[in-house]
């Protein structure tokens, strides 16, 4: 956990000799001191992929050497992404009625664990307006039916533009965003699914797991794509079951597993450990 | 581990009230003394399932009393299967040329692990036939080709039968038997696929794994059906993998699981511990 | 999960032949159908223990059934201890200001995973007053120090006799109970301890840990008795720490693992599956 | 896997500013290309950890680029080691009877996992002679007697010598070595405990554990010291187990835990990933 404030830069592109050298040397110049650095090399497709972090100089805004290193690193032919611990981004939580992530992921916040502002909650459902607001977060009821998906969505995203939501995290949301609020939105947007993807795919999972008789459940927290369960995996999990279990203890046992592996894929998200690449991600934890 | 001759019998059939009563009574009566014993409900179809292990009576020979078992759980109107623990089965090892799953269950054998007997290895190719024989195990190389296979699986049909084998293990044979063999066979034949079923059936699982971008790679033992990877799943186990992992570290990683998980199914089997029932397992472990 | 009363009981005693054959006619005699059953035989000692689960017959109430059966067990020389389910037992949970395994307890409770009545919290700080209330449970205040820790305890147990608690639930309380006081209260206590017991007994065992270079930190839920730690073990589990952790992050994944472990064995006891012998327990999971 | 020769450096030493930008500088004017670099700051104590392989340039040879970085490492005041892959250290395994982690070791390196020489084993038994020479290595039978320990160990010390071993594997060899014994080795000696240290040191670790009603066994892989089971810990395991496990299930199911936990710190100890630091790893896995 940094103290004060560090720059995190994310960098990925076309691999070529002597990356490691000049990104340490620009921060060495420049007067910052790394703290961590981690880098990964596709061999396969010759890609680049690094993480490092470092308190930067005190001379100088830590803002602008920042912004410098983002130009450093576009002149290496590099996609950078920067990030300054400390300015913690906005969050909103898109829940239905099942709550056991909410008090979780929530729970997790207050006590100090995740690098962000927890600014709402957007639900189809009233059921978790209390609960909210016991937490001291706004809650958002905006109904969805078939036919008003659209508008419920378009209020969504008017919501997440006014509070400047920079990551959404579908904590059981049971409802499919559209490829258009996804494209709109144009941010990060994590989801549970509870099943070791790719087994057990769209609804009812536990149900499948059941009826196949597996002898381990799963879940999985990927980003959302347009298509549903096909976004790049974040984390996964697993826990032992037995011919004991019928689907309501499944049920039960996964709801442990959905917390755990939604709540550690966030906490990476937010340490700006993840990079996204052809549908993979690569996760420097 | 029975030091003892004990009786291992396995029900199943449907629920009635008061099994369990009578089952134990019976033993009781005839002068067993039970050592373990263990059940399982199915509540939506009504299905009862039992594993008992008892002592019998010094009176009377051991087999006759587990004939008469047999006899009793029949007019229970259950499915009855009763052992001799001492009484080993007879084990047919069917590999290809890779070998860790083959030396993993002979040396577990060989300390003790398993109550059988492991009487010849069969194989494709002759790449095991000199570590077989130091083992001190008959080694038979039965060539595949795709016309000939019907003759090859004839040959292997026969060897099965004159030695009296009771349970083949696909140690990674890379083979598919057909339905014509298992059904000829009619005996357990168990196989390890290397992946978390029903994920990524068929070839290649672990590129698969990698292509996909799946944060565990998995393992699964099942009973060979004629639908490949389709057989009812014994076990299953999974390891964490991460980005750094080539499909070939995969592949490394991937063989303890893939020993791991065949070697305890294997031995569940041999310890009369599983029910098949509806392409489920009941294992009672 | 029982959806009507059923009667769970669990035995313990000297072995002897037949045990299981009575139990089961006794309840099939009287009507019963047994659920499930489950029993263990210590070789060594010579000790049988069983746990039963059945659904009374509806010919006479479900407590004098409950009580012939604990005469019935009593006159074959057995510990018999019997529950009703749907007659919850009253739960007080004991903390101090650490409060990840006090919102994992109630929440779960009031997701209907524990069969039980949390009647009130105590405590030795004003921390958790709100939340408490907030979750509509009861809260008391009551500070320890050290001169008046006798007059603390008083006060305790006065309260648990009054609201006639049947548990107490030790979640991170930081505090230890007295001998008289264990043995005034007379019913179980379970604490969790944050450590891989007998490893890092005593204060602070995430400094120990780290101290000692262990690459897995664990924790232990036991019934508390007068030798701190040193109870019987209900539950562990560890968790991977490596080099990169910290004593803080060492904590922060340790209220993961305290949190799971303290609620697994909360419920395993609720649902009467602990039996306890010589400093150990047997769980019937 | 390296596939050519690569050049692989530890270093650690107080930590200083810069340090990542001179290393992967100077390798970078050299000609050299990183493969893999990972690095580690102890806060608390102010010391730098850093592994780098890289693929050395190819005007000149490996082994004087692998001297001047040596040379370089030194001038920046850090302790300094380097390794080629493709030069295969020389590994001797002390064994007694008992035979799992023998056989896992050396099928593991005949399977290509490990980058060494298994150039002998040596026991204090004869027992596993005709293994060792099925698998075509050199035995040394040098039996112990508490007289004439200090001559065997001065035989096994001439041999060591002799053979040029660069590493000491006990698997489960079952005896203490001497604070002589290691002084005068002065090279690597990995031993494997059965007990998730530091619980249950010193002897029979399964029966302390079965006496204490742990619900979970461990293994532990350390480098050896003059303090029997007080060396730096390389890697831990756990299994879970129940009341039903006797001791001698214990030590069954102990095995594959020592087996997986031994084979792993063996691996990462070939492929220069440890490094050694008041007592405790730095394991750059």
């Amino acid at each position: 956990m940094p103290e004060s404030a560090n720059i995190v830069a994310l960098l990925s592109g076309p691999d070529q000799r002597g990356l490691v050298a000049k990104v340490s040397s620009w921060i060495y110049e420049q007067g910052g001191n790394i703290i961590h650095a981690d880098q990964h090399r596709d061999q396969e497709e010759g890609v680049f992929f690094q993480r490092v972090e470092w308190s930067p100089s005190e001379n100088g805004s830590v803002e602008e050497q920042a912004k410098a290193f983002e130009a450093f690193g576009d002149s290496l032919g590099m996609k950078t992404n920067v990030a300054i611990s400390g300015q913690k981004p906005n969050v909103a939580i898109f829940v239905s009625k099942i709550d056991h992530c909410f008090h979780d992921l929530i729970l997790r916040w207050k006590a100090g664990e995740y690098p962000c502002e927890i600014k709402l909650v957007v639900s189809n459902h009233a059921t978790l307006q209390n609960s909210s607001e016991q937490y001291g977060i706004r809650f958002f009821h905006i109904p969805i039916s078939k036919e008003k998906k659209p508008d419920a969505e378009a209020e969504q995203l008017a919501l997440l533009k006014k509070e400047g939501i920079d990551l959404v995290i579908m904590a059981r949301y049971m409802q499919i965003l559209s490829s258009i609020f996804l494209d709109t939105f144009g941010k990060p947007v994590i989801n549970i699914h509870h099943s070791f993807l790719p087994a057990f795919a769209g609804a009812r999972p536990y149900h499948q797991a059941h009826h196949r008789g597996v002898k381990l459940i799963g879940a999985t927290a990927h980003y959302a794509t347009a298509d549903l369960d096909q976004g790049p995996i974040i984390h996964q999990d697993v826990a032992r079951i037995s011919h004991r279990n019928s689907v309501s203890e499944l049920t039960r046992k996964g709801r442990d597993l959905e917390k755990m592996t939604l709540a550690r894929a966030v906490g990476w998200h937010l340490e700006n450990r993840i990079l996204v690449y052809e549908n993979k991600t690569v996760v420097f934890d």
